[in-house]
């Protein structure tokens, strides 16, 4: 495979800005070695290489992209259809709901045993979580998955896109988020040029929720049967085709999660070949820390962490932190603290799981 | 049947406000005439009859409603409750999704035809819209429904309430409306006592589209798949065990619109019997009249038309409008004019229909 | 001085709300023992001695107040107005704009030193809050002003009131708040039954500012300029009358506030006799703690808080506090974080002081 | 005068934005051809006649300027400065706080009569509203001022800056103005290249009121008094020194403008020569007239217009408009619409007028 970028310069002698984007996106995902050779197309010069492979082609847009393997060849005027279906097609392919059947070679037949769990947090004790995100990477190839909740979780991906690797992401788009998380997560999605797996809640469940009860019974009855619905079952589908998971848990985000370790073995969940591996990199990390990390490299955040949120789910259970508090007061305010959680990360689910 | 309501005077005096607002609901509904008894339970005496009662049946709630009939008797301590099950259960159970057969009896047997939409429209023109809308519910009783927006179509509602009669109301439920219409949509049904049928997108096709696009597709695009997916589709569902709707469309409200009748056969949907007759009771009002009326009644409205919103849809397809704009000016508004349906109110539908 | 209140019961035997919310800021702030009567205006019952008393006095409002004092008698429909003009006329008083001369009686005649104000940092060492209050209020008298910033030391008042004794308070209103905290400052102002000397900057150096500069220089030059004209230069003039000042400044506040001691001499400020004696009785305070007291009280906040703000100063220079940042950093956050003061307490301010 | 610009070519070839931006405030305000030389500095050729120049004279910022006159020359950094200072500083001197006096030979001695205002009106009946502002601006030249709301009304400014001719601009700056319009000013400043004189209340009258009775007393008894404080006294300040004012009256703003004429006579503030005239060149224009040359122009707007807001005054007594409201219900929505003049532009003025 051969790639060809074909870059603008305009009459007045500036650079493309969208030319200075695609770039800047290959360099952030470590494909930017990929592309084999860099033409310029100069508009004040009609005869300059590029200008001329544009009119050859037929193209209007810059940058373009042009791939050769063998006697064919083909045109990109998007990088993120280069990225997903040319250069890192096993993220995008991986990115299947459910559709993915684990490729057993990669990660050995035998399932996961506690012990192996174990021994990986031996093992990457006090390593950096992006050394971890390449290990589940590298092992499980496209058996493996990252839970991206739509806020600082993006570190993730961030770390992901570091390594070079292929990789899938997924949310739970649960029908109730704020508009301000829709909108970030299709930064997200621009600005690693990945593809993001919004799994969506079943329609025949959610329609009787809500005709028994309202839209928003949760503030009466719990939260957990409306997360059961637009999170639980949906999580376990989103699962269903994979042998590993990359969640972004922290022991300091709530009393429930202060024992969460950097690998653990789901055993709530289906996966490809029973249960599956969850890894925590971010476990030992703090909330600053993260930020740190974050605004250290500059990529897409939620707006609303720039109006006082700090964790984030779905909207009416949602709110700004105030003076003073843990960052979990703000969910589910109206319950008591120690079941604050959504029931993604227990071992008993409140949906009935297909093991 | 019979009907006793108790309510609650404090310590001090003072009459409960719960009371108040459920005696208020059954009003609005005009199911107050059902209620045959009304027996008072006076905190400060143990011994009226209230309190009497509610010892005896054990309620520690105010206020409750018992109900007999025949040998049988049971409490209810929700007023929506006993309005869905009791009162007004028609409304309720044919609020069902699709779960309805049309009961041929009430409305004849043989399928509407043009002549008699255009009848209709000699008959009731310059009607007051209550008109129309008790007409549509006596012909068709349980086979007709309302089409409700989250918007200023909710006077349609005020005044199906008016009529005394049973009805029902389904919304569309896009998963990417606003916030404050989800809360909006709660209001209206605590305050009328009524079912809302979500009508929910399909979550393998929304899968789909959000997995090849992105969630803003529409503004490259243009918003008639999304509108195909999340509301032309759960429209067909939504109508699919009817013989009629009722629609908020007015002819100010567009250029597309300026031809919209009181009534007319809608070809593009199979209802339960053929077309569906679909009445526009709104038709000939202008903006004004409507929020006059609205006014008026002082039901609840969207908080959103405090923010300068005006027309009402998906959260990412509208926004407020500017000084000096036509209403429709607001939604789609990087599209053309003429193109600004959602597919919904169109003899073409995006979506295959299933006629 | 004998007062009677009036209170209202409805026709339905429901007590008035106002004249409860009367009732409840007369205890709060340490008043209702000066109540001698309390009697009852039966709606239901003309004959009722609150019914007669205000036909006989033609008062048409609930509650009332009738305050007798030797032969005169006189009228209140405001709860505001008995506090401030009868109850705890001092505070009031005190609360004139410079025009108070400072009763050096009250406080001794010899100007404070620095060795008195380090002898009162241990004496009240690990003392609660409240009693450095108290000691300023009974010492200084109506010589002692509450600076009050709109944010969470709004503590001090809560604090002041529970105390019993007269207090005044005072605010910077620049001209550029948030219109969230013009609305707490109000609801301050009608909680606690206090007048706020609301003390505004002089319109030739505003405008001769902003006329050079626009109305953003800060931006560009930094807060100093601004601060002076806006905040500084008021200040000077708030004090100008009194011989203490309260200030709610904690050393967790900032790293240029880290050896705020609870009294000290206020130097770069011309009171009524030289130095002011400044306390800050918050200083040993952690946020969290203060945020615990406001919870516990339950009285008014800036709603701003429930926005993610913490600190808050002018709009234009103040932001929500983002994931991980330490409050200060929504200051000024342009400029470096060891110049974020406004010169509200430095010793060196910005604008030549008058001494 | 010789003026030399500056401007900037990047290593890359790429122009640079600021030199742009200064060009076109430049050729907005009609001051391009007072540019008698623009010279190149290229990144790449520090040999170019532009970096030479930079070199001389110790210049770091593009563009910059070099102004000779005689044998003096001098260097702007700032386009702003180089307008208001050099190229058109009639604008920027005649902006003072009634600093100016009437240069009385530019508009003749004698006052204007009623008759005078009338004839005008008729001389101008159906023309351009541009036409009476060049009209005034030519006839008073530095007597003249435009007054500027913070909303619409920019339509003044971007017609007097068309015309070329020196203007002054001064805007009523409350102290309780929207956040987004104190944005608003400022980018009309930059835009435009102007000074804005905003003239503030007096800081006794404003102490004065509130310490009384607080923040929000117009709820209560009216707009009026506050009003008088913070916006009639300080615009009879604003128009002391000048003899003619332009205004955005409409007529179509309310029941209480319906007879606003193009011009008439201010006998209500003394003006630096008896009555001024006031000219309302819009008054004939419609909402969506004045809209659809706004959106034309594509200069700034307050960016409270896309949240619903159309006439736009102080922040407490202003809100978004809602469905079907005409403007004026937005404005002081608790008083009876015939009362909702603030008081500038009636005969009577609510505050002691110097005449």
């Amino acid at each position: 495979m051969h790639v060809t970028m074909v870059k603008k310069v305009f009459l007045d002698g500036s650079p493309c800005q969208k030319c200075a984007q695609a770039e800047a996106l290959l360099k952030r995902r470590g494909l930017w070695s990929l592309i084999d050779e860099v033409i310029v197309a100069k508009e004040a010069d009609p005869g300059s290489p590029g200008m001329r492979l544009a009119e050859e082609r037929g193209v209007e847009l810059a940058p373009f992209f042009l791939v050769r393997e063998g006697q064919r060849d083909e045109v990109y005027t998007s990088v993120l259809e280069l990225v997903q279906q040319r250069l890192a097609p096993n993220g995008a392919g991986a990115n299947g709901a459910g559709a993915v059947t684990a490729s057993s070679a990669e990660a050995g037949d035998s399932a996961l045993t506690d012990d192996e769990a174990h021994d990986l947090n031996l093992r990457f004790e006090g390593a950096p979580p992006v050394d971890m995100i390449a290990y589940v990477l590298e092992r499980y190839g496209k058996s493996a998955t990252i839970a991206f909740s739509g806020a600082e979780d993006v570190a993730l991906i961030e770390m992901a896109a570091s390594t070079g690797l292929p990789f899938s992401v997924f949310t739970l788009e649960t029908g109730r988020l704020h508009p301000e998380t829709y909108r970030f997560i299709d930064k997200v999605r621009s600005h690693y040029g990945i593809a993001i797996h919004c799994v969506f809640p079943d329609r025949v469940r959610v329609e009787e929720l809500v005709r028994k009860k309202g839209l928003f019974s949760f503030y009466q009855d719990g939260h957990g049967e409306c997360c059961a619905i637009r999170k639980v079952e949906p999580l376990g589908r989103a699962l269903a085709g994979y042998r590993a998971w990359i969640s972004g848990q922290r022991r300091d985000q709530s009393p429930t999660r202060s024992e969460v370790a950097n690998f653990e073995l789901d055993k709530a969940r289906a996966g490809a070949a029973g249960p599956l591996l969850k890894s925590n990199p971010l476990a030992a990390w703090s909330l600053a820390e993260t930020w740190r990390f974050l605004r250290e490299k500059g990529g897409p955040t939620n707006e609303l962490h720039e109006r006082g949120f700090v964790s984030i789910g779905c909207e009416p259970c949602t709110r700004a932190l105030r003076p003073g508090e843990h960052e979990r007061a703000a969910r589910w305010w109206w319950e008591e603290s120690t079941q604050r959680e959504c029931g993604l990360h227990t071992g008993k689910t409140l949906w009935p799981s297909k093991l």
